[in-house]
């Protein structure tokens, strides 16, 4: 095995959009993982977790939400197109529905087997998939939004998992409640892990006082307890 | 290696207690695992994870929180004595400090590598060991109840985590948010792992519709996710 990627062009709305699956280089349809960035876009933190679980035997497709002119921009542009493709609930989900579509046709993806994962607004975009009641096994969010779409409610078919820092300025308590009233009222098959003393973004080792956002920090024990939990629940959906 | 038992002998405030030890049969002293049984004392339930415990590299001490004459007593007559036990915190910490003890005690059993779990009753037990402050490494709750014992707080070194049935009647959203909030100004590093759809006793196979407890139910995703759970919270904890 030897871990591949490559990268695939596409399109929603207008944007050129450029995504990147990493596969175990084998070419066999494996399970496959949706990877939604936060609003920074592809990186090379999200580039290095494909890798990690292309090497646990699933395929994942890392994808891009913004255009592929903005990889590597700066936080403030970002931000901006974080509003410009979120602000519409309606829009996002469609541009979601169209990756899983992607990733539904990509020929190392077994399309009746795929998981979401997606961090921060990413986060809130796979709970959104998850929201459209389409055949998805599971959905993970790590440090997602948890504010409902606004948009009629389906049942939830995919299994949903939120790994959630009790501490984060983005999501009080009272969110994390109406979150689990709202999986409950949607059939959904749910878990939420909550971390004490855990911010925002606590995945994310470049999340440092630098940034200069408060509540936002990387928490080491809170990310390797997450992810340990998310191999059991992938684990759990393609056993 | 072959798992042994051996029933313990011991006393608390004049209730002649039998607790049982299961170890991996080597003699050698390894991390240990305090459990507490819920309402209806040790079972073979208790015995059972014990065992798979001790297969794990752990031994573990199942404790006698109500009298050795009641192993097997009726449900009212256990419940009963969860009154009798359990109506005084501050006798009841001392009966579990006791506990805590009796383990440190044992040869099999690493003085300074204990962890803590409990079921139900058995979970609140854990959690009020924790609220002392002791020097423990972990303390696992499921199914537990979380109203606070009223005496004065301590700073908790223990690592906390929390299996919690989201829809269980006798722990609403309000008690988790406010074990969240006691959790953290007692500086725990803590986590709650809530399932959806799933109520009180979740760990129990015997937990049915036949007990007649509404509330209370056998829940097989959530009990397999607890354990899976509580199995990495032990290797981070003994690592």
């Amino acid at each position: 095995m030897s871990i591949e990627q490559r990268n695939i062009a596409h399109e929603f709305d207008g944007d050129q959009l450029e995504s990147v699956l990493v596969t175990d280089g084998t070419g066999q349809a494996l399970p496959g993982v949706i990877l939604i960035p936060s609003v920074m876009g592809i990186t090379d933190l999200e580039i290095g977790w494909a890798r990690d679980l292309a090497g646990r035997g699933y395929n994942v497709l890392v994808v891009d939400m913004f255009g592929k002119q903005f990889r590597g921009a700066a936080r403030d542009v970002m931000f901006g197109e974080m509003g410009r493709v979120g602000k519409d609930r309606a829009n996002l989900r469609d541009r979601l529905l169209s990756m899983l579509e992607l990733a539904r046709g990509q020929s190392e993806v077994d399309s009746t087997q795929i998981a979401v994962m997606g961090f921060c607004f990413g986060g809130k975009c796979a709970l959104d998939l998850a929201r459209t009641g389409e055949d998805i096994a599971g959905v993970a969010s790590f440090h997602g939004l948890f504010d409902p779409p606004g948009l009629p409610a389906n049942k939830i078919s995919a299994k949903v998992v939120c790994y959630h820092g009790w501490d984060d300025p983005m999501v009080t308590p009272d969110a994390v409640v109406a979150l689990a009233k709202e999986l409950t009222e949607a059939g959904a098959d749910w878990q939420i892990h909550a971390y004490g003393h855990t911010g925002h973004g606590f995945t994310n080792p470049n999340a440092t006082a630098q940034i200069g956002i408060p509540g936002v920090e990387y928490q080491a024990a809170a990310a390797r307890r997450s992810f340990a939990a998310l191999y059991d629940f992938l684990g759990e959906l393609f056993a």
